[in-house]
């Protein structure tokens, strides 16, 4: 190959992501310098956060620049380096961007073990969503042995390990997803107690049947109505992890807020929110709890790898605001 | 005397509170039992919070019984005593309703040192509504010196006490509040940096000028658009201590909530909703700390105490939702 198909922001998108804000092209196939080495990249991770970091507004990263490549978690293998610290054929993950190559000087990358379990999975419960779960739920949510958590978004990236990071607290796992074959991976693949569908109606009643003691602690990857009904049955003291707001993400005007906010003061719960990335002094830590429990069986990490390339990337993205993946989202370059 | 003018809670009001939710009537003087005492009641505490005690819903304090004397916070006298540790003479504070008369066993009842200051300041800075301010500010909050604190009622009972105590802190203290006077109020009486009147318009112009490095506290005793405003000028790691949320109180149904949720989640912020019940063991220590700033001559409390009796509850009670008060709202008996 002499190419490199990237995938450049050229626009701000409105509402959902359409293939129009990226230019996607052929640039020669970049040569790294003196204490730089070229990744190929094998796999992308598609995560929600992505449709934030296209937004021109104050948020906790810059967002990306227009004529930037998208940037994005990727795993791929070292294959030219003149840096003494990564040698070819080292698979790595880091912040690579949405491109078949990148060239980086090994700041935020890490060498990956492939031996422990393959690429994609280093974009999911071994990378970032795992880090996410972990520290969202032990750190944040601080949840307890005997505890009730729900988790939004439960199949996906982020959710599945929460729910098997609260079983392994001892905690009561109650799952929310759409549709009865999310419903049926939370229970058969990733051990959730309770699945409440949010699709099949009576999500106040589902939630109630699912957590008769009450919810000690969500974890949030949705909000809006969702949230708004685990928030009247939050039980005193109660932890609200704030890791996501999906179903807003994509709006074009604010939605309405929360508007059982009352519960916050009257059951005197804590809703905080959190960044994986201020958590990184932390990550090798959450990496070797992580693996461990994977080498012991104690971990199922479920990832949903797509075909097509950079040139798939608006369409792939797009399934995460649509409910359309099953499990941690991939693209395959 | 012989008889006891009482207000007892006979139907649960929709919106604003209307006279005829009680029955004002005059009943026999009671007398102590054994190991009781009868508190002659001088002034009684108005508080945002009587609202939702008329409620039929769950939360952080059973409602008032239909039929039950209307709770209150008060001071008095002890004027019978058939308990040793209560004489007659004795200036007392407790929860004794909205009534002239009360029959006490002593629990939860509080001996006031009237030397130190009026009573019905016993039921303002050195009451609930002070050690409101000092827990919330202190230990929910976490205020730091150097930060910037902004509370929204900010001349109310419980927010003259914060502007105060954040100033003790090392904080920049401003204050949101209705109107001229109010605001000159902030200023000359309790000696906030700055003050911000909602109804002055260009809310989000004014307090982005009152605090140029952004809000690290938010004290949040009103919600709604005020809230909704300062959400997004608070900083990373901010925190927001919910005591309040005055301005849905009243609502026949829930309006919207606040739209810039997505702020905690960006901004890390952590919000927690907190009762003063909950530090019940630590009052001693809150009032000895309140008690000795006031007699330095660092805390400067502004009560409003109204006349009228027991017949005037409904009517003066509305004033805080109405914005009608200038300082803690009290009723003379």
């Amino acid at each position: 190959m002499t190419t490199n198909r990237v995938a450049r922001l050229i626009k701000r998108p409105q509402g959902m992501v359409k293939r129009d804000i990226f230019d996607i092209r052929d640039e020669p196939l970049p040569e790294p310098g003196e204490g730089e080495f070229r990744v190929k990249i094998s796999h992308i991770s598609l995560d929600p956060a992505m449709r934030g970091w296209m937004n021109d507004a104050r948020s906790y990263v810059e967002p990306v620049k227009l004529g930037d490549v998208m940037r994005a978690f990727a795993v791929g293998h070292v294959e030219a380096s003149r840096n003494p610290q990564f040698k070819e054929g080292d698979a790595v993950s880091g912040r690579f961007g949405v491109q078949q190559y990148a060239i980086s000087d090994g700041k935020g990358v890490s060498r990956v073990d492939e031996g422990l379990a393959p690429l994609p999975t280093w974009l999911a419960g071994l990378g970032m969503p795992g880090l996410t779960a972990y520290f969202g739920l032990y750190e944040v949510a601080k949840a307890q042995a005997g505890e009730t958590v729900v988790v939004s978004a439960a199949s996906g990236a982020v959710g599945q390990v929460v729910g098997q990071l609260a079983k392994l607290k001892g905690c009561r796992a109650v799952g929310i997803a759409g549709g009865k074959e999310k419903c049926r991976m939370l229970i058969d693949d990733f051990g959730f107690d309770a699945a409440v569908d949010y699709k099949a109606g009576d999500l106040a009643g589902q939630l109630k049947a699912a957590c008769p003691n009450g919810i000690d602690v969500d974890f949030e990857n949705v909000g809006g109505e969702i949230f708004d009904t685990v928030l009247t049955q939050m039980n005193p003291f109660g932890r609200i992890a704030v890791c996501g707001l999906i179903s807003s993400y994509n709006a074009l005007e604010l939605p309405p807020g929360p508007k059982n906010i009352r519960c916050v003061l009257t059951m005197r719960l804590r809703m905080q929110g959190f960044i994986i990335f201020d958590f990184t002094k932390r990550y090798s830590e959450a990496i070797a709890a992580l693996s461990g429990w994977l080498k012991e069986g104690k971990l199922n990490f479920v990832t949903d790898v797509r075909e097509g390339g950079i040139d798939a990337y608006p369409d792939v993205l797009n399934l995460l605001y649509t409910s359309g993946n099953r499990g941690k989202l991939v693209l395959k370059v």
